[in-house]
């Protein structure tokens, strides 16, 4: 838990009888909506609702790719792009987006299989009327020829401080890459490994089971998590101080700033994480996790409409933060505990 | 008070009948300390205790330059330099520095006045028995010319960051040097001005009474004082949020960093010193000022010693501030009060 943030199975799906194409205000696009709520009605798990893009506000739009919920990508379908969403968001489910479906469940922790059988659970409620377009030799047929084949991907975001701090991030994509796994920054494709957040997860959909994706995301994953831990404690031993001093300071400043962006805000944040897996502040993982959502822009702006006095977002991250830590301050905390994994 | 730090009077004199020679084990130096400790038993104003520098570690000795009840010159006559220090540490009188005796006196605010008069307080005990060295033409006689005449120097101990932040210390510089007046750093002449503290005092000692010398100071001192105060009612205006930033910033470090150097030191309490001046920080001016001495070096190592930890000078340094600011810390506050001198 010291270093997984999350663990997310997703799978790509399209309906069989309908083109591929998703965007724009076509009447497939609605179809494919009507028959994702129809199936989703009595879904097993929880309710699930729906999220049109149209009808959400760019900022609450901001803040559902901030919660991983949705894609960035669905954003450019602001027509017929929509989500539904299981009420305790461990489940959601993209409609038009590349594919007709995109179907995706979140995990806490390191636990692919179990969200895998989520995700499946869901692809089955989905497909109980309507096929998904599936090709014997190739299987799943998607948008994109690189989700053919199972169209899962299986992905683990890790919080990987001192392998970033002692550069071995470089060594450890090549590595990853051998095993036809790729490393990504924290909103996935294309974007920055901000905070130290990166996503492994499997690059090839097609020719490898289910099982063996989820099985090789998971392996690759433990590795990472120990080489991690490793470096956290030889870090300890031999520069603890220097490490502390990283830490509190970062903490200092995000007790006490009065203005921040996001940059500065993941470089603490980062800190904040690696400060909470090693106990010398007096907050959980958990909550230090939830920052990394709820001090994002769009959440941010999501608070500034709540509060009564007149501060720009950067400042309003700053309450924002410092709010969340003044409540959630654990009474004590035993510095320098080992942690475990 | 919000920019004065201290106001300082110091007399130079020495004894007629002995020579100027102050260094060195000679039997002269020897005699001004008996004569200054004797004329000192039955002084007004409190006890007075003698430190023989000889008798001092240097670690104390450091302490005493930093708390400015001896000069960094006198330490460079460890034989027979000494200091007799009023038990409130306002009068100190250091013997067998450059001169005979140096006689000092402390005041907290602008009343330089004040401070004159106990120093010629001070003055007139020293000289019951052995008159000083005086020429009815040139006045007081002293080692160094410079000091001839009245030998005073009044200076101002000025806390002046807005006056750095606009730049305008070199354009301040060049007037006062036209009074007459001159602009030193913490430690006096040679000294960087850390933390924007700045010492404004007489350059000329010669062919000006005692009073206009105090009075030219204190005026220059005010004037001085309402720069600096417009430029931070103009800067709260139209920078506050950064102002406001820069300072709380400092703050969170301060109570939060674990390691510090004594250079990064003084660049926080500048903004402590602000902050408090501001009321942006629930702590008293006094407060911060005391730690502009006691987070120094050499009282840091002072407080080492007491430690139970094993730790090093810029990790005591953070021990010894955070357990200031949290015993000093108000119960509330409120930000942004208008600020008086």
């Amino acid at each position: 838990m010291s270093v997984v943030v999350s663990g997310r199975v997703r799978l790509a799906r399209n309906f069989a009888d309908l083109p591929f194409t998703t965007h724009g205000d076509n009447p497939q696009a609605q179809t494919c909506i009507d028959r994702a709520v129809d199936a989703m009605k009595e879904a097993p798990g929880g309710r699930y609702t729906l999220r049109l893009l149209k009808d959400t506000p760019p900022t609450d739009q901001l803040a559902l790719v901030e919660q991983h919920l949705i894609s960035k990508d669905l954003l450019q379908n602001h027509h017929s792009g929509a989500a539904l969403i299981r009420d305790d968001e461990q489940i959601s489910i993209m409609i038009n987006e590349e594919d007709h479906l995109r179907i995706q469940a979140i995990v806490k922790g390191l636990d692919l299989k179990t969200a895998a059988r989520e995700a499946f659970e869901a692809e089955e409620a989905l497909e109980r009327i309507h096929h998904f377009s599936f090709d014997p030799q190739l299987g799943y047929l998607t948008s994109c020829p690189t989700n053919t084949g199972t169209g899962l991907r299986a992905s683990l975001m890790l919080h990987l401080p001192m392998l970033d701090r002692f550069k071995q991030m470089g060594s450890v994509n090549q590595s990853v890459a051998k095993l036809g796994l790729t490393l990504r920054g924290i909103y996935g494709e294309g974007s920055e490994a901000l905070g130290s957040v990166y996503q492994v997860s499997n690059q090839v959909t097609l020719g490898r089971t289910e099982q063996d994706i989820v099985e090789a995301v998971t392996v690759v994953g433990k590795q990472l998590i120990a080489m991690e831990i490793k470096l956290r404690l030889k870090c300890l031993q031999t520069h603890g101080t220097e490490l502390r001093d990283t830490i509190l300071r970062s903490y200092g400043l995000m007790r006490y700033a009065v203005s921040m962006d996001e940059k500065e805000l993941m470089q603490h944040w980062s800190n904040l994480r690696l400060g909470a897996a090693l106990k010398l502040i007096p907050h959980t993982l958990e909550d230090i996790d939830k920052l990394l959502t709820t001090a994002q822009d769009a959440h941010v702006r999501q608070y500034m409409n709540r509060l009564a006095q007149s501060v720009d977002v950067k400042e309003a991250r700053c309450l924002l933060i410092q709010e969340t830590l003044t409540r959630t301050q654990k009474p004590s905390v035993s510095p320098g505990d080992a942690e475990n994994e």
